[in-house]
């Protein structure tokens, strides 16, 4: 048997890319993660010690600065998209570069023209993957917490030895969602598709009747892929984040109850449900 | 020369209490961290070990739960208010209490009764110190991240054998301000003095040509204090979060300049810059 | 085209177990952070909201606890393979149990026996996917950080005309390692496999010459898999923590030269190296 | 009423300065976090804008590495001291200048000459407020995580209508200390004064029996005034860090019982006990 190197990468992590773009006095701001890597034939690089076919992290990172100006930033995926297709053409050696990106959201601070206030909330993330010839385009969102503080149920659950949990009729569900979705070309009014997905997991997160969180993701899922025919399929993590009813009960004050009002928000452990729903 | 115990206090620190309000189908929904902490003649803890007069964290743990009912929270000052004068009652050698919250916003989605997404973005906080007879209250925010992407300067500043830094003309300014504020009084509309004094810094940070963030400051805090009497003082810590114009210089691209439109964002170090404003 | 429930897992994550054995005066402590997840046949907790089949993420919970002292803890990957078997036998609808460790450990003080100060530094990981009838395990370590003040370069590396770092003949070389590697069976002395990786690691680290981060890994990947013929593979995630050089040029004192003595420990953005090593 | 400006300083926060000392093949390594900051009278600078009279954070960035090679780091306490006393010179306006400095250890790999891996855990700290003609120094040690597995108790506690705790024969003790302590002169041996206070912090932390975390403390602070003249007090942070003993009765295990062996550790809310020791 002989000793082998296996799958690799390298690239630059977390470049903060902040593009203000003053063509005319009302500045726009477009605040940027963005991580590069590439993937191909670098086995020389680590076997040999040869870096001639490899690309610094340190150039990666001056291009992706770089291209924030030459080719603007319409949209994380398109920006992206350029971003790795001139990696690749800058390397040789490399079969894929993979662009992730975050997005930071700002507001304006009431009219004012270059003012800017930070939104905090979502963010919205997307990773291309691009090849010689073709890109896939993951779009998605994370840190967006939601919270229904009624119409949660959870009961008819497998028991053992070790349950303790009792059945809960009216709960708290809360998750702070990551979700990912594909999309079947890269024609795509990006900005667009995003503000869709958004508004229909947030829509359909409300006006879901929760039986588990799980049946919560799977009708969101169902949702946006009904909703934007070009998505392939969308991806959930959704860490449960508990809100445990505080028990009164102990206390000596008369007539003081806790009607699903009180609760402790826990930090750990947390359910955690993943799950995709897929277009066949 | 004694060894003696000097100066201490005890209690438990962040507690997340979030509260629904569902006296109505419309739901609303307040998302605490509390933090209380007892100071007085509490020596024989410490000397002797005897905890006769120790009111547990526990205890303080479950009170701080049952006054989100017993009490309510119409605002974080109002609560901590009412939170510190309970556990000075219960605490014959207690001699203050400091009540500390932060409080985290949510927006509802769409018109939903019951559904609800984290904003994000600024944190409201506030700081009451009860004693037998008075409290103080100071009110807060943090995370506030604000930012101009022009009309700030740096320039004229001192300079000795290791500066190296040129003189700026148009630059970012940005920071993720924590601001806290004292008040006359604890008569007072908490909620709708919470919205002016953010209105007041956001539309002054907007509305100022900056000379330095001390400038910046300086003038938050006179125009805080000019629109609402009842404000003793007010300070701000201000981390300096430099974004550095990205150097084009070296790239062999035609035409490729760089006017202020691209910039990295610098994690550390920062500048922090703190200010106080008062009314004398 | 339909819609359908694609890949999808559910668990309890970030247990914090700490055992302590006290079998005699001289105690012993094992503190882990453990996670849950089943995968399986769930489609009806997604599509119907029958959680018939679902075992409660409390209860893994709960079981995750009790096996702590019900099977006990002699290394966290022998826990995990039985508390993995036990989460299947529980569940006939899960294929697929994974059960993720981190390990935090902690130091005797001194010659006292029930009394401890946390180490810090390298938290020992494994992740076993237990199946019915076989399972596999995956050992590892993370936040190993780790840093060679010389003999190191980076130089011969392909440019473009986005290319501004200049050759580097002797730089520092520092990350903080994530490694993870896997076993050919499940018959292993855990505890002494992981000694030994880690001592593999480190040496190969300090004795090797870097003509990049990419030879280093897998120096270090090529001396594991020789001295441990039960390992199939190690895979290094390893961020390049740069420490550039302060330009001391600028300051105006006679004499003072940086000769690769004062460095700026950087943030963001970071190399990201990854690569795998295998046997074949 | 005039509004005026009040309390204010400015500097430069978390400088990550890394010092390799390489007089000899072997190489030493102290890897830093400097801030610093300036107060005096720098009222132009905040109410003109006139910043002649500002030495820019910049510079003082600079100043921190350049003295890293100037002055060297013998001990962190001795180069604040030779930080503060430059910036103060440097900086007319200025009355005081304060220098913080956390230093994070390292251990060398094996006999290897150069090469290092982070040890983690307790970092020193110092802060220093340099004034013409004098100076204070704070020493001090964070992250210490410390835990007792038995010998520790709470009951005969006052109780109120919101308590619900049991008296505890015997819990676990656990805290993440900060510690700082304060010097009478400039002139100590100040690496061989912080080894001995981490050395009697944690000998008598092992060694005293504990009524409460407060009589920890004040245990732990007057063994440090008896065993060092020099110290005027000490004061500490101390989390109570609760692990919770977790309830096996509700398990269909015959025979599982938890005797003080199986506890989760709890993230939110802690406890947080404060205490100063002083001489008096």
């Amino acid at each position: 048997m002989a000793i082998q190197l296996g799958a690799n990468q390298y690239g630059k992590a977390e470049n903060r890319v902040v593009r203000i773009i003053r063509d005319t006095p009302v500045h726009q701001i477009r605040d940027l993660n963005v991580s590069t890597s590439l993937r191909g034939d670098f086995a020389d690089a680590h076997i040999t010690g040869d870096q001639s076919q490899v690309l610094p992290t340190d150039t990666q990172k001056n291009t992706a600065f770089a291209y924030a100006k030459l080719h603007g930033i319409s949209s994380i995926e398109d920006y992206a998209l350029a971003l790795g297709a001139r990696l690749l053409e800058a390397t040789p050696a490399a079969e894929e570069a993979e662009i992730r990106v975050e997005e930071y959201a700002w507001d304006r601070i009431g009219d004012h023209d270059h003012s800017f206030v930070r939104r905090g909330g979502a963010v919205r993330t997307c990773v291309v993957t691009a090849r010689r010839g073709s890109a896939t385009v993951e779009s998605g969102v994370q840190e967006l917490t939601v919270l229904n503080s009624t119409d949660s149920e959870f009961k008819g659950f497998l028991t053992d030895e070790f349950t303790t949990l009792p059945e809960a009729d009216d709960r708290i569900l809360a998750t702070s969602l990551v979700a990912t979705w594909r999309h079947s070309t890269t024609d795509v009014d990006w900005n667009a598709s995003y503000d869709g997905v958004l508004h229909t997991v947030l829509d359909t997160f409300a006006g879901t009747y929760s039986r588990a969180l799980q049946e919560t993701l799977y009708a969101m899922g169902t949702a946006v892929l009904e909703a934007q025919p070009g998505l392939t399929d969308i991806s959930f993590k959704a860490p449960n984040k508990h809100h445990f009813l505080v028990d009164f009960a102990g206390f000596q004050v008369e007539g003081l109850e806790n009607n699903g009002e009180v609760f402790i928000a826990a930090d750990r452990p947390y359910g955690l449900i993943e799950a995709t729903v897929v277009r066949r």
